[in-house]
């Protein structure tokens, strides 16, 4: 049966005004974590989030993670975590987001302070933060205030896990995660996470799948020092010279990656999920505006969906070691390394993605015939996560959805990654659902950042609504 | 008949004192021209030289060239001309140095301050401009004070050109060479430039020869604004894919160009021309001492002057727009521009080796079929240079070197380029001549750079030989 919803959500609406007050508190505090003289900031918008959460009467604890690796003057901010409701019989939904943001300044070329929240008569509610994490963050504690005012029953048991460093690395987050998975988040039964976007700006989506991604350095190394062009050109091998044959050698304009035995690793795609993605609310045009050009590399929705979700790719970030100045140096770079890395899907292993590199690299390199020094390495590696889009936790989140904006939400998957997704999977055991606020054109680390007031509002419905629909969903 | 030259000798080795403490006065004068904040210091040594030659009975005249283009509120420092000696029964040699300096820091990595001249045990005088290029401009001063103690004649006109830019670009003295030949620099009848090194340490030398170079960008661009690899990797055509197999086609690990007719442009190795190199005092230990390694492209002296000094060599100095810092950073650059240049030789054309370049890169990212767009762009364009060693201002610098250090000079080309040597070469119509005082391992532009004191006072005395045998060569 259908939960009883009218009563929240108008509920919801009389206090829209109350809600984007308190958006605006919090996009005052500019808690950008990957600045140093903000980290007061950011601890500051921990104790802001803290102290709603206990006005609301919830259970909060601020943990500390220690010293931030490599400035180790400096303390990680804490992770809020807070339970609201420990009721056996009911269900119990663990929710994480960030209440730190990306650096903002009006010399980026904002066009209101970015760390005043400005409405403007389309509704766009402009703030850094606003759309990413602070407004879905939020999210939650509206829709329990709503159900108190309202006097509705809260439907779950909420666990909530709000950290500070997601824009600068999540340092000790995936330990703590690891830590309190059979304590503090132990009742778990599902997550749900609210830190991404609709796929376009009139289409609600639930996401279900993520890319990895394995990162490779290749270092290139002869002479002891820069040489002079002059001098040594004609004389010398060049360091250079080979790294970008090597570079040259990965991928091609069209997005063939030239490793060979990677293709054979991917998961076949099967006539079902071949069909999934005609139905997707994205256009052509979707991309262009993006992409702010016409220079994609398939014609159609369908293949440039697949190559985004369900297909590795190879990116070429630069080189370090070169010169990278605008003019003109005649340098011979003694030593240079080339970064690329491989968006990974199901089914490659990131230990089989290694191997095949480093084989294809040695092997191209080896071809070349240089008495220069290669060494190929793994930077970091992350790998790509895909739920069932049939677990009840999906199925709630799709009626809520259908309930508040009125159309099935589209079933999405997201070329890059989002670590915790796979370290919440990982440590619970449970799925996982990625449930967004906010649509496409918000530009999260981009200026100008916004969340739209009706994405806002209609959010936070749509939070409380998913939890009543987990309540009734039977068990799978 | 050879100049009675022993008087002029022994005054020098008497003077030699007075000479080294000139020379730490200089020293002392940090004349950075390319730091803004040194140009006082880059004045206050052309006053002083313009003082010392004044003090000689020189006429001497501080020319400015205006101000420095870019950086409007500075003054470029003044090229210091002078003349010594008006008879018109006597050549006129015109000479060429710099007062400026390369910048240098204790924190650099000196042993001594650099701006204190240090003269160790073996001899060795370390400074800034030591070598590079103050000691050889003292040279000519000393050679005359040493004339005039001794009371011998001064056997030609001296004329003088010292600029304060010349490690920044030499900013304005093209067009004030220009200006001048048919005046103040009008009764030249052969140039002598002091400003280069021997090929190795034990031997002297004369420089006749300097390859040019011409230097290119390749921008391509695509998207409107940089992009991330997780949402656009495998949808979008990526500049840097293009340009790493652009830069990867223009030259192999062994130095092999691989521009279609650029070979063809090259003036033929004739059998004399190449038994030229088997004599020259070089070895390939001497190559790999200052290479740092052993990745030379070639086993052989022989081949490996030729490749420095009369064969073109392509080299590829880095990347504008892409990730250049440490670390891993998941960015698709929107445009990146790749840099490289080419080392030219006789009888390259400039335009002829633009045209096949152009069409080269042109041709080869057509084959890639890219939807980027790509340009590519001549940045600057030096020419090479070869004189006739078999002029007489060669043969007198021949004679006087054989005379100072026993030893007949190998005739040496560079593979760098000397721009203003050409300039003097075409503005006067007359013979230039590089006639080095320093040796290979004073590490011009290096720390710790060092005149040794035995080449600054043999090489005072080659200076004023050279002169004496100028004035007693037959007309060519
Ligand atoms: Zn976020
Ligand atoms: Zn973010
Ligand atoms: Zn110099
Ligand atoms: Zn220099």
């Amino acid at each position: 049966m259908a939960p009883q919803l009218d009563g929240y959500f108008k509920q919801v609406d009389s206090m829209s005004g109350h809600f984007i007050e308190r958006l605006r508190k919090a996009v005052a505090i500019p808690s950008v974590s990957a600045d140093e003289a903000r980290r007061p900031d950011v601890v500051r918008m921990g104790e802001f989030l803290a102290q709603e959460l206990k006005a609301l009467g919830a259970h909060v604890e601020a943990r500390l993670l220690g010293k931030q690796p490599g400035l180790e003057h400096l303390e990680l901010p804490p992770v809020i975590v807070a339970r609201y409701g420990n009721d056996k019989n009911k269900r119990t939904i663990l929710v994480y987001g960030h209440y730190d943001v990306q650096p903002a300044g009006k010399e980026d070329g904002w066009a209101t302070e970015p760390f005043e929240l400005t409405i403007d008569d389309k509704g766009r509610m402009f703030g850094r933060g606003s759309t990413d994490d602070k407004g879905p963050v939020l999210g939650w504690l509206n829709a329990i205030e709503a159900h108190q005012k309202a006097g509705i029953d809260f439907p779950v048991n909420l666990l909530m896990c709000f950290e500070g460093m997601e824009e600068n690395g999540s340092e000790g987050l995936d330990d703590f995660i690891n830590a309190e998975a059979k304590k503090f988040f132990a009742d778990t039964d599902a997550v749900c996470i609210s830190d991404n976007y609709w796929l376009g700006t009139e289409k609600p989506c639930l996401t279900y799948g993520l890319r990895g991604v394995s990162y490779y350095s290749v270092e290139v190394s002869g002479p002891g020092a820069d040489l002079h062009s002059g001098v040594f050109g004609g004389t010398a091998q060049e360091p250079m010279t080979d790294l970008v044959r090597i570079l040259g050698g990965l991928v091609d304009t069209h997005g063939k990656i030239q490793i060979a035995g990677l293709d054979a690793l991917v998961a076949p795609l099967t006539a079902d999920e071949k069909d999934l993605y005609t139905n997707i609310a994205f256009t052509m045009d979707n991309l262009h505006e993006s992409l702010g050009s016409q220079t994609t590399i398939f014609p159609d929705k369908e293949r440039t969906l697949m190559a985004r979700w369900r297909y590795p790719s190879l990116s070429v970030h630069g080189i370090e070691g070169a010169f990278s100045q605008p003019g003109a140096k005649t340098v011979i770079p003694a030593k240079v390394i080339g970064k690329f890395s491989i968006r990974t899907v199901p089914d490659m292993q990131p230990e089989d993605v290694d191997r095949l590199v480093f084989k294809h690299v040695n092997d191209h390199f080896k071809t070349l015939g240089s008495k220069n020094t290669m060494k190929v390495s793994l930077l970091h590696a992350g790998k790509w996560w895909v739920a069932s889009p049939n677990h009840w936790n999906f199925s709630a989140a799709s009626k809520a959805t259908e309930r508040v904006w009125g159309v099935k939400p589209d079933l999405t998957r997201e070329g890059g990654s989002i670590p915790v997704t796979l370290t919440f999977e990982q440590a619970t055991g449970k799925n996982v659902l990625l449930l967004p606020m906010g649509s496409s054109t918000d530009g999260a680390h981009s200026i100008n950042e916004k969340l739209d007031k009706k994405n806002y509002i209609e959010g936070i419905k749509l939070l409380g609504a998913y939890l009543h629909y987990v309540a009734e969903e039977p068990l799978n």
